[in-house]
């Protein structure tokens, strides 16, 4: 039985609305709430002032912008990923699962939606990709100027390692939340996403390998997507309680699967069009920067991408894991998607 | 006796001297350190492919951008404090201190550091302040460009918690590691550095209160100067063993060290000229933006300099720690300094 057949007749329409449901208002409770009259934090004056600032205007515009960036908007793939990876490494808890790590992994999901929106915000921006068109809204910097847009994508990338951070009674063990901020620091950085938006900038107008492709999309867009799933792993307390296959397997998983989204990412550019996909179409092209349709073709591309399903649901065959069947179907759509 | 005599005879050139070293060699080794031929973590490369990206070119310019950023400038007071902290609590540990708290410390020296030097970046941006001159030399957009001035700041964001959550044998403690993003996190975010500077970007041209500039201060700058102090701090393994003063009294230190420091920079943006600042002098009446000295005049600004010295060695003083001479002399570093 292959992996595709695994997951036929799961419902992931179902499953992912339920979580939807929670990363949504997780998303609302968590993203720079209102914090009432301007004041912030009080008791952290500690020189024992009035800590009102400038009545509410002023961070009023900031937390707009964060809010505007990350709410109502986007599919939440990234959190989507870590909820999946959470439940499929779930039933090998040596207890009953500990209600902090189903709490770290909401927090993992939120965080790393975060680091996703604060990138899409900077990407936007003039000064890289200029475009004022995403989620089917104007762009945080159209609609709020490109000093609050800066701000806004570092205040979120921050509040990722806040909300993986939590100092309640009821938290994740430490080991947990410096496990997640560890994956997910990398998955954003320097040897991730970062580092792949980098190398995008210099390979504008440049003729690309399809090996030097691929190196930038696994930095650029798939270090995230493989961090979400393996933060989704990290959420278990003993590590040493799953199958020894699972994490590699995960990470082939996550590999695979964030590379297919890119292939397919830039099949959509070509092939759909702007009200479909709520941003700008056609914008690589325009942009002389190097697809898997520029250099592959668009067949090729195609056939690719059902290659890089077929490794990801190996993969999770491979794993070890009891119920892999969320996993196996975000990668279906991820790689069948219309959008 | 007080607290300004107990530093007397303290030799902070020499402490510093030695702390400074010892961070320039970590941020040197740790800031997106060389990678030979653009092999980027080969081991992560879950499908198997040739892990060689684009030769070094792409993610060198990146890597410049950061190490420019960072290295060969600054005085470095964050990381100051961080260690100055971690060494008068240390003394409260229960065992012989942990080697693995001061590489912590360390870290987190070069961590607070990092988040400062990338908002610097951020800073100088054009659509921030629009600033061509830091530390002497040109800043990092006018010598990288804009947008690989945005991805180091980011990226430079991402290092800092990464920095905070090695994954060593001789790593400090998960506890301690993950009290330290969370410092860390908010110090740097919405109701931190990032908070304030939103707010200073809406005061530009307006008629602040002393309170509304002490408000903006007191995240701009002061959440990160009184976050370091916390940071270093946090590095007790067991808090219960530090005096019950200690945590609020270095709250207050940090507090009233950070609106000094500010209210300095305000004199000093008047009274020096650019080439002893290594920044360009006078720019914040040029743009319009309100100062301690605009708010206050000169003479009122200089005696509320000394009177937040002499609040934040008061605290000291009620700390209950028992050597505090470092952390007296950076106050008095700070507040009298030429530059």
């Amino acid at each position: 039985m292959s992996a595709v057949l695994k997951s036929e007749g799961f419902d992931l329409r179902g499953w992912s609305v339920s979580r939807l449901d929670r990363v949504e208002q997780a998303l609302t409770r968590w993203v720079a709430a209102d914090v009432p009259d301007g004041h912030h934090h009080p008791a952290r004056d500690a020189l024992g002032h009035d800590a009102h600032v400038l009545g509410h205007e002023a961070p009023a515009a900031l937390r707009e912008a964060m809010r505007y960036a990350v709410l109502d908007g986007g599919k939440r793939l990234r959190p989507l990923l870590v909820l999946a990876a959470r439940e499929a490494v779930r039933g090998h808890e040596p207890d009953a699962a500990h209600a902090g790590l189903d709490d770290a992994a909401l927090r993992a999901a939120c965080a790393a939606e975060l680091i996703h929106a604060y990138s899409l915000v900077h990407d936007d921006m003039p000064c890289m990709d200029n475009d004022i068109l995403r989620r089917g809204k104007p762009t945080v910097h159209v609609r709020f100027g490109e000093a609050q847009a800066l701000l806004a994508g570092d205040a979120l990338q921050a509040l990722a390692f806040e909300l993986l951070t939590p100092d309640t009674d009821d938290a994740a063990l430490p080991a947990v939340q410096a496990r997640l901020c560890r994956l997910l620091a990398k998955a954003a950085g320097f040897e991730g996403m970062a580092g792949g938006q980098a190398i995008d900038l210099a390979s504008i107008g440049l003729q690309l390998s399809e090996d030097q492709l691929r190196g930038m999309h696994r930095l650029k867009t798939g270090a995230l997507l493989q961090g979400s799933v393996m933060l989704g792993a990290a959420c278990v307390q003993d590590r040493g309680s799953l199958p020894v296959t699972a994490l590699p397997a995960l990470a082939s998983y996550g590999a695979a699967l964030g590379l297919a989204f890119q292939v397919v990412d830039d099949i959509l550019d070509v092939t759909a069009d702007s009200a479909t996909l709520g941003k700008t179409a056609g914008k690589d092209a325009a942009q002389d920067k190097p697809t898997y349709v520029s250099v592959l073709g668009l067949d090729r591309s195609l056939s690719y991408a059902q290659e890089l399903l077929s490794q990801a649901l190996t993969a999770l065959d491979e794993s070890g894991l009891d119920d892999t069947r969320a996993l196996c179907a975000l990668a279906d759509m991820v790689v069948n998607r219309a959008s």
